[in-house]
């Protein structure tokens, strides 16, 4: 089958070396900027050539960002073209438009690459929920942050000579604030709780990063036994559903805290399969290739995800209420102190406790935010 | 589709229970021995009263065994029907032959359940081979053995009182030894090779277990920084495959050291995926059914396993040589010591090892072999 790949980064280039080596699939169009890629007859500077070829079957959407991908991934879809896409971003924000369109023209409309890279974890929400579904699930869904922590909690390094170092190795980006401000692990919850849970996911989900992350914040938890990790979680119960974004202390025995370097982790508990967990690779450009070629051999074999987001649950943040700590040289009254200028906040659902962060933050730009398990 | 169950034991029950909530399959039949389950009009005792009622689609084998499994096995995939099975043994023994008669009739044979209960670990094995295959692999295969290591490693518990104890709980078998022996693994490790490397498994594999593992073992792994793990292994390399079982000493920060009680963790690498890695319970009624039915669900959808067992790889151990322990009363000559009673085995492979591990128990029953990494 004959494939278009929008955009020539990172993931485009991947997918592009993957391909190469497959018979079932070939790049007839890179879609690039005006002036790049002269030298190859494939690449295209306009949607419309590549829609307007009818053997292109599938459209990889690898530009990131809102616009135009949006514009170009429902002009695939309507046109019938399958679309597989690495874009959580644009994912996150219009899903349900996506497939919508999907199902108005039968194309199939792949998301595997948007959410931990080459680890099937999109796969595997589609499989557990065809049983019996998921109740919960969480995960480290960031590489660039995983990376920072556990430098930070091995070898005691700080927080910005550890950014730095992830800049240099290609994990961060120039502009790291979507990593470290968890707005990436927003946009992976927002999808992952939509297949999860069956649900048009709230978008505004609490979030909290580790932008103000300490060594002496990682030590004073290590000296309680605990150790930290950005989470994305969701659960879901009664008939209601909740999801959050934010650092986490877990205790030093939970898999979570060994897992190394710019590595994911994400585990899913369902009522049969009881807890599954998935580890690898969550972005780069073989792995994230991987699962975009992934998505690619499915639509070839004829298989198109069924997506379903009409399970009435209501959003309710008070199902992931638990103790938090804030750490601030802002005087916070009602509270008392875990340790010396870190208050603890008692039973508080995410929402409130990115309240009493903000607040902090207004005082104290240097506070700090972790739930405790 | 209308399946019938083969077995009414752990699994067969677990079986039952979850497809009751499934409008997509519906249990006819349940063999059982004669007399068994008088009650139940489902109930049969005769293979051929299941292959004679033309509306049975799948065949869920949950007997266990060598026989009578093998024989219904391919009489059913003769008779065109669908084959689940969660039987290790049966599979490790017979898959060629199993994978000739459905190729033949055009059934299909699906085997998920046979290695790691509800972690995915043969579907993982299916896709990462699709794009540019598994370079190698490993695992903890066997719950029993990691909840006895587990806690004698954790609470200090001596071998005995451990098994006792996974007996109370119904971890291990009444005669525990195709758990502590590592024939289960083995069996486990046929097959993971088999899909992994697209061979027809050497079925010789060399296999230590875990019989004489004792506190003092551990504790002087633990004095040197590692932490122990029974492991099936597997790697392909230049034109070769290697596969071995046995315990394997592990640095104290490698991820399989921190995998609690009867749980599994999977890992496969490949050139674009990296490492993967799965964790899950890998045995246990309702993990397992919960793999059987998501066999049943593909093979309702249409989707038929393609093996392909024809790889011209060569089986050869060398590609596992590493540094082993051997903990005996013998005296052993030309090697030196690690440790008060403890030989070093420098750069050998696991045949070579395992010949070792035989000449020390000839002299001493209690001897115990470990593999460095």
């Amino acid at each position: 089958m004959k494939l278009a790949i929008l955009g020539y980064g990172t993931v485009g280039r991947g997918v592009e070396e993957i391909v190469a080596n497959l018979s079932d699939l070939e790049v007839s169009h890179i879609f690039v900027r005006e002036g790049k890629l002269a030298d190859d007859p494939r690449a295209t500077y306009s949607i419309d050539d590549i829609l307007a070829d009818s053997e292109v079957g599938i459209v990889a959407e690898c530009l990131g960002g809102l616009e135009p991908a949006r514009t170009y991934i429902l002009a695939a879809l309507e046109a019938g073209r399958h679309v597989v896409t690495s874009n959580k971003a644009v994912v996150a924000a219009y899903f349900d438009e996506f497939v919508a369109a999907a199902n108005q023209s039968g194309a199939g409309f792949f998301v595997e690459a948007c959410v931990g890279g080459g680890v099937p974890w999109i796969a595997s929400l589609h499989r557990v929920s065809r049983i019996d579904g998921v109740t919960s699930f969480s995960g480290i869904m960031n590489g660039t942050t995983n990376y920072i922590v556990d430098a930070m909690e091995r070898d005691g390094a700080d927080f910005a000579e550890v950014l730095a170092q992830a800049q240099e190795l290609g994990y961060a980006e120039r502009d790291p604030s979507a990593d470290i401000d968890g707005d990436d692990v927003r946009n992976k919850t927002i999808i992952s709780t939509t297949l999860a849970f069956s649900v048009p996911c709230e978008k505004n989900l609490p979030t909290a990063g580790i932008r103000n992350l300490t060594k002496a914040d990682l030590d004073l938890l290590a000296s309680r036994g605990y150790s930290l990790r950005l989470l994305g979680r969701g659960v879901r119960k009664d008939g209601r559903y909740a999801a959050a974004v934010g650092p986490v202390a877990l205790p030093t025995s939970a898999l979570e805290a060994h897992v190394p370097s710019n590595f994911n982790l994400f585990t899913l508990e369902g009522h049969s399969i009881g807890e599954l967990r998935f580890y690898g690779q969550g972005a780069g450009s073989l792995p994230t290739g991987n699962a975009v070629v992934q998505d690619m051999l499915d639509a070839v074999a004829g298989e198109r995800p069924a997506y379903c987001f009409d399970t009435e649950l209501v959003y309710d943040p008070s199902l992931l209420i638990s103790d938090h700590l804030l750490r601030t040289s802002a005087a916070l009254s009602g509270y008392e102190l875990w340790a010396e200028g870190v208050y603890h906040l008692p039973q508080m659902d995410p929402v409130a406790a990115r309240a009493a962060l903000d607040e902090a933050l207004a005082a104290d730009p240097a506070a700090f935010l972790v739930a405790l398990p």
